[in-house]
């Protein structure tokens, strides 16, 4: 044993490394009435056998996963190995199938059946106690409550139609809900998972242990959390965790007011604890918190797009001098400046561009220039190599990027987006963020062409400055803190 | 003269009421390197006559105006009474193309040229003087250094792919750009405009002349307002215009950080002023300020849907318990409660609805029931009904509204937008905002799909939180102080 096996076992972080290697699955208990969906979705993107373990049906129409249609009534009787299990039994067929996976050495059970400790009652607590005391270490467990684990690489997902694309970002949620929605938001937004873990109830696997394995994974750089509550006796272990962590750890903490501490409790009965230890806790291991869950997904493209960076300093690149003046008051609020350029590099910007009517000081109202892609070019390069500079925001409205009026009369600028994101891609040149603002438009297919074109070469775009710009103090906290650790 | 008039006249407020009869327009100098844009796009949209004018042009290609392609050196040539004029010629050609059309007895200006006081040279400030000595009230102007008048009722538009279908909202800005922003974005969210004005660097009409206008204008319920400055003379005519003011007034005012305040300065000539002048201006005539463009657009939609409304405390309905755990947290931020519903409110839900692993507190968690409409209906008719309700908000994922998989296989709920916007028009019913977030998605169409039934019913979605929840404590505050001044 390693120190940090020893280590680990002392704090009962437990090792789910075996997850990479996870090669058939078997749905226990897949409702009749619901038409056997949990059965037919995981069997839609895995590459390997899924197996239908049910007490009592005896044909699953239409479901085809070459094994004929068999079903088994206990997965013990199925003839292979079985790593992974999902389970939907009503709470009461719990205990026995947790005796059949443990005979059979399973390896990781995800346990949807709700309806134990989540109750609330003492009846659902005992339950829950019981089925934990079983595991004896020997199968691990995620849930109950839960909709367990999506692991895009090898096709094993709750939901048939969740994107196959892997990733390279881990998201720890206690609620399922909201690993579907960052799930499928993220998508929208070019970000692709290496594993999500929906945990509910968290009795067996928690947090810790989740985020320990995450911080270990060589698939994963991003860790997103979601989180509502955790047991206090974990509060070393997590210290641990967070201590050895080197990735970039982006958490929502749910469950602050009164009325959300209530709610949290009903959810996955979780004792949302005290807000300022968890504060604390983030501010010491320096882990970035959000308060949305969509903050989490914004905050993992811009990191997936340029690691972590400082922007402490932006230029501001705008099509309307007004929308310049506004951007600028809401990035100096949040602590970030937009100073004058060095006086060389605004020499420089004043001789390029010169047009009555528009600034050539920062913000830099580009007019009717975006279309001049050499003097774009050209501008967005002085901006990135100016030393009082960290990176650009910019605006380009897809009204002026359009292919056309809306009767699809005009197309002159329809193959406009590669030779932008061209453009845009200086920002990796010189090691500095560009974020694109694109607003809700009546041309969505123009918006939603960028969109692609921006994901291909990680240039975030957003429609609303709300969507990023608290997030930047945070990132360039994070990147500071750091270096200073080192 | 009455009363009125007599102030008016005394504070020098200006009446531009014929606006809503312009019959004609001519376009004066439209440049011919951009292909006569500004003269085409007026005549896209405009129903009665478009005149070109033009110093030197003999031929316009394919302008077809039914004017038989005639081009007039000069405003005062056209045989027909000309009541609105867009100018575009070099600042240089300015002051006598106005007298052209003082001459010929043109009503309003806009006048694209730039160059002028926004400058900052003296030059250019003694130019912009002349040209306003000129006007001596026998003409108005909007501009210089402006895009103008968008009236879709009767077609005046500066650009051609404006969207067409007449609203009830006004909005005033100096900066044309973000009136493109806006009006684009506002089409997405459903919001139509009665009047835009741009009105640059605002020498003649100024934001005084254009809230008295639509402040009594029939065709216009709601107010925008994006303001960067205000010559210090108009105090008093203001705070008139304000105090008579019955209409609800949404304010951007920009230029508050001291970058900010340099670039109005260069973009519209304008002396941003003390911040702390305009928030007291604001809080004491009830005029709702936000941050940003978006927020203008959000707080319009809100009103627009449910006029000014009272949201202190909401129910919120969710299908991951998850993300009503943390909206409550941040309406709670927002000072708005999520309380428990009454008694027996609360035991009617219940006896309705109870499902192992979902909550029926507020939030309520409605988990796989959002399809069962008949269920769903009865919730949001009890919560509505609620004396401790003040209104909803509920999120649908489009990933559980969707229309199949994205192989297109399964179709099952392709007609299931008209009733869920049934449901959702029921806070009409109650005379009780229905607030819903459907956030970005692997499955745009059904998004969209779902965007245009709620448009029509007059239900706002958002994508995000972020877009709304601000404003909603600000509209609170404005409808309570409407009831107090009454």
């Amino acid at each position: 044993m390693t120190k940090q096996d020893t280590l680990n076992a002392k704090l009962n972080i437990k090792d789910i490394s075996f997850i990479n290697t996870i090669r058939s699955i078997a749905v226990i208990g897949s409702s009749k009435r619901r038409d056997y969906s949990f059965l037919r979705r995981h069997a839609e993107l895995f590459k390997g056998p899924v197996y239908a373990v049910h007490p009592t049906a005896t044909e699953i129409p239409r479901f085809d996963d070459g094994t004929q249609n068999k079903i088994y009534k206990s997965v013990d009787l199925i003839p292979e190995d079985i790593d992974y299990v999902f389970i939907s039994t009503p709470a009461s067929q719990i205990l026995d199938v947790i005796d059949g996976c443990i005979k059979k050495g399973v390896k990781l059970a995800s346990i949807f059946t709700a309806g134990l400790a989540d109750l609330g009652t003492e009846e659902g607590i005992q339950l829950e106690k019981e089925l934990i005391n079983k595991l004896n270490n020997s199968m691990r467990i995620l849930g109950p409550n839960c909709l367990g684990l999506f692991y895009p690489k090898r096709g094993i997902s709750w939901r048939g139609n969740f994107p196959a694309k892997p990733g390279n970002i881990g998201f720890i949620a206690q609620s399922g809900g909201i690993c579907d929605l960052v799930v499928f938001n993220g998508e929208e937004m070019g970000i692709h998972f290496s594993k999500v873990f929906s945990y509910g109830n968290g009795n067996d696997l928690d947090v810790v242990d989740l985020l320990y394995f995450l911080s270990n994974d060589p698939e994963t750089d991003i860790i997103l959390c979601y989180l509502e509550g955790m047991n206090d006796k974990r509060g070393d272990a997590l210290r641990q965790v967070l201590a050895q962590n080197k990735k970039p750890i982006i958490c929502l903490k749910a469950g602050k007011s009164q009325s959300a501490v209530i709610a949290a409790k009903t959810h996955t009965a979780s004792i949302a604890g005290e807000y300022h230890i968890w504060k604390a806790i983030f501010n010491q291991y320096n882990v970035i918190e959000v308060k949305s869950v969509e903050h989490l997904i914004s905050a993992a493209k811009l990191i997936d797009c340029y690691g972590v960076f400082k922007l402490k300093s932006a230029a501001v690149l705008v099509l309307s001098g007004g929308y310049g003046v506004v951007l600028t008051d809401l990035l100096e609020e949040e602590g970030i400046s937009v100073p004058p350029f060095s006086p060389e590099i605004q020499n420089q910007i004043d001789q390029k561009f010169k047009v009555v009517g528009t600034g050539t000081k920062n913000p830099l109202d580009v007019s009717g220039h975006l279309r001049n892609l050499k003097l774009m070019h050209e501008l967005i390069e002085l901006a990135l190599s100016d030393t009082v500079i960290d990176g650009i925001i910019t605006v380009l409205p897809a009204f002026y990027l359009n292919y056309g009026s809306r009767d699809g009369r005009r197309t002159q600028f329809s193959s406009f987006e590669k030779p932008v994101a061209k453009i845009m891609s200086l920002g990796h040149k010189y090691n500095k963020p560009i974020i694109i603002i694109m607003q809700g438009t009546t041309f969505p297919k123009t918006r939603e062409n960028f969109a692609k074109e921006f994901a291909k070469i990680k240039v975030p775009m957003f429609r609303d400055p709300y969507e990023f710009i608290s997030l930047l103090p945070k990132i360039s906290k994070y990147s500071e803190e750091v270096k200073k650790r080192k």
